[in-house]
């Protein structure tokens, strides 16, 4: 039924592929600013350049990205993206990370490596291709769009979080949104995510104070004698949340594995078999999971369960060779994934707690970031039409009940009132590190994907009963 | 008896004090060679400013200064001292820590704040300088000098302690070796020490492997559901080293409190009362120590008991904002202080299977640098010589029973065979720190007790019937 633009996509890809690879060449890294502006206008132009009406929308952090497309459609998608990217000065880069350089992966060939190749810009710039072929081949598009993209998605997305709320007027119409993104994993699997976990992202720094330590500097390291160490208390407070094999111990927190739902469990057991550790294992270089073996119930084990994780740890003396130090301050960066049903505040409350309940009133914690869970229905249109795309395209697809990271789709779910999906088909990995790619293939595939589900929608809203926004 | 060399070295002061100055301007920075060389050349120049024979000694790091001044006396001492410093990077300086700034310090007056003030240029140069006096009023020195003045103090000695015991042939004739230092403490107390603790430093690693845990690069936070986390490995590990109140956990550690010596004790004793904790206190900005308390038995916990000290302690994310990860690998600087009967190696072995004993075999330990302890009688002429200085300069002396610090005096018991004095009047704090600094006053009154220490020296080593070397 697509088959014409799917012929038009095989046609002109390798424009297609320059144009990922050029938006892929400019940095947009939040955190240092770099390119953000430049990248900014970029997405806003691939707006306009569809005849859509398209503005940069200034907010106290970064700039979004906000558009309008009209087709004269029956029907209305919101379109969230982000353009920005994490910075790429970890170690292991094998090719600059703004060069966009076309390697051949041992496993998955013809690939680009570049900061941004899966999150998120790769998925962003073919996205925008595969609406002008749509366009080109088909004259309009079968929906209308609402765009908007943010520059702040690694930071938290704290400013998108903030001006939607403040700003519904500019997304009503809007009967679901969508999120593409390349949604195979390492071993080409496609997965679908009903929801996402939420997250609390915060410090706990232990520095000198009332109960001893240094607590303007670290002092010499003969003092230790005398002098209690901030580190050491760190240890012993962190020591006291999480204890051997990983088990949480934070009352509040400890207790908050959910049980999944019905429906939930039905779409995981049907696909439980599609999972292979071995694909996991070697994609991200590890030996041994938390929870070796197959099938469901290591999956519930992912989905199921918050986590309490060190995103880093530092203080003192860090450099080379030997400095005897009493350093006077000692910090963790710390995430918390919460699973439906936990909030965050409730979560910052219950650590709290802990830490003065075991005596270290004095350890400082500091929330840097929140996003709450989120969960969509599988009988929603927007998430029928994903899978019917898959299953269009030939692919058996893996439900997941939850996103195990976050992103801000409680905005839509609880702010805007709409359901979402994230989705699409292509393969990249290594985001947040080294060396991050997704396959040129996969590429192609996205496109594909991602047009057959902007035709399926309308026809599945009909389908389900569901009033056109028009 | 000195008045003639005291008058001089008044007269002269201002001299000296500029030459103390230009001294400390300039770098020495073992941990970057920056400045080595020409320091080095300026010790060897220092010597033979006096009629000494210097040389520079290449070492396979940082060079030896050695000399030797024939004085035609009787008897010969060693002296030992370090021509480097710490790096000055760390926050906190209020001036450049190069220019050797004069700054009239709260309580302490007018100080010469500059890396190196205190430990151990400022003593270096003044002990020159007042060789120098003592020569021009007195025509030559009571005793004759060897010398040997190293660049890896701060690095751990290594080459020095490599260097003498394979070079005994240049020691020879040295009766006794002397460290001149600033002894007094924050109280401008005069402290003196009868030998040092010994150091272990070493690095734990934590990093993904066979028992979990990415192994080549962080990932992707969400999976800390999945993937064990080597910074928690960390925690977990250290947490069983070190129990609540800094209780070392470690067998073979934990048991290494030594009794003090009756005469120990009796030298603490008869000064329990010159320790103020306020001072302390004040210097250090530590609101409350391990021990509180007046008196003998604070001084015992920090001579009688090994530490086990975190110097530093970094892994993962530690930038702005929030990257989630689980990072692969974690590390920490640590820290043992050992006191007499406890050597490094045998402490090396204790923490390594205290380790596997708590199932961390995969925690990696590195060493960096390993001290032997040593000690020195209060009998020897060379202590009494020191005493005898202060007591002539109307000081109360707080005889203590090692350097909670420590230093390479082992070469000088063990391998050398012969006794050792650090010490000398003057005040300088904040080595390791940001504005490191001596007092003005201090630097003359150093002077003043170098030159009695050595008019001291071959009386009360003849007096105790102790062969001259010549």
């Amino acid at each position: 039924m697509m088959d014409d633009v799917f012929s038009y996509l095989e046609k002109n890809f390798s424009a297609d592929l320059e144009a990922v690879r050029t938006f892929l060449r400019q940095p947009s890294i939040s955190y240092t600013s770099q390119g953000i502006a430049e990248t900014a206008e970029l997405v806003r132009s691939m707006i306009a350049d569809l005849g859509g009406a398209a503005q940069i929308i200034p907010t106290p952090g970064h700039p979004l990205v906000y558009g309008r497309l009209d087709e004269g459609a029956d029907r209305t998608l919101l379109y969230y993206s982000m353009y920005d990217v994490m910075p790429a000065d970890e170690p292991g880069w094998s090719v600059d990370p703004f060069a966009a350089e076309i390697v051949d992966l041992p496993k998955y060939g013809s690939s680009i490596v570049a900061r941004g190749a899966v999150n998120t810009k790769g998925p962003t710039a073919a996205f925008f291709r595969a609406l002008k072929a749509y366009k080109a081949v088909r004259g309009k598009l079968p929906v209308n769009l609402i765009f908007i993209v943010e520059g702040e998605e690694e930071m938290g997305s704290r400013h998108f979080n903030e001006f939607v709320p403040t700003h519904k007027h500019l997304f009503a119409g809007a009967e679901a949104a969508i999120f593409p993104f390349f949604a195979q994993d390492e071993g080409l699997q496609t997965f679908m995510w009903l929801g996402t976990k939420g997250l609390l992202y915060f410090e706990l720094t232990a520095r000198g104070g009332e109960w001893g330590g240094p607590r303007s500097r670290g002092i010499h390291g003969c003092f230790a004698g005398w002098v209690h160490n901030p580190v050491w208390r760190l240890v012993q407070a962190l020591a006291t949340m999480v204890g051997p094999g990983d088990r949480i111990l934070v009352q509040g927190l400890a207790d908050g594995a959910i049980d999944l739902s019905k429906s939930d469990r039905q779409a995981m057991a049907d696909c439980a078999d599609l999972y292979n550790e071995r694909d996991f294992l070697d994609a991200y270089d590890v030996k041994r999971l938390k929870w070796p073996g197959q099938g469901v119930a290591v999956w519930e084990k992912l989905f199921s369960q918050p986590t309490l994780n060190i995103d880093g740890i530092w203080g003192g003396y860090t450099g080379p060779e030997t400095k005897t130090l009493v350093p006077h301050q000692a910090s963790t960066k710390m995430d918390v994934r919460l699973v439906p049903r936990m909030e965050p505040d409730a979560v910052v409350a219950a650590i709290r707690k802990h830490l003065d309940d075991h005596g270290f009133s004095d350890v400082e914690m500091k929330v840097l970031n929140k996003y709450h869970w989120s969960k969509v229905s599988i009988e929603e249109p927007v998430v029928q039409a994903m899978l019917q795309t898959y299953q269009q395209l030939g692919r058996r697809v893996q439900v997941q009940p939850l996103n195990p990271g976050s992103a801000p789709y409680w905005i839509f779910e609880r702010v805007l009132g709409i359901p979402y999906i994230s989705g699409g088909l292509g393969h990249g990995s290594r985001q947040h590190s080294s060396d991050e790619y997704c396959t040129v293939q996969g590429l192609l595939d996205f496109e594909k994907s991602m047009v057959q589900f902007l035709d399926n929608y309308p026809r599945i809203a009909a389908a389900a009963g569901q009033n056109a926004s028009r």
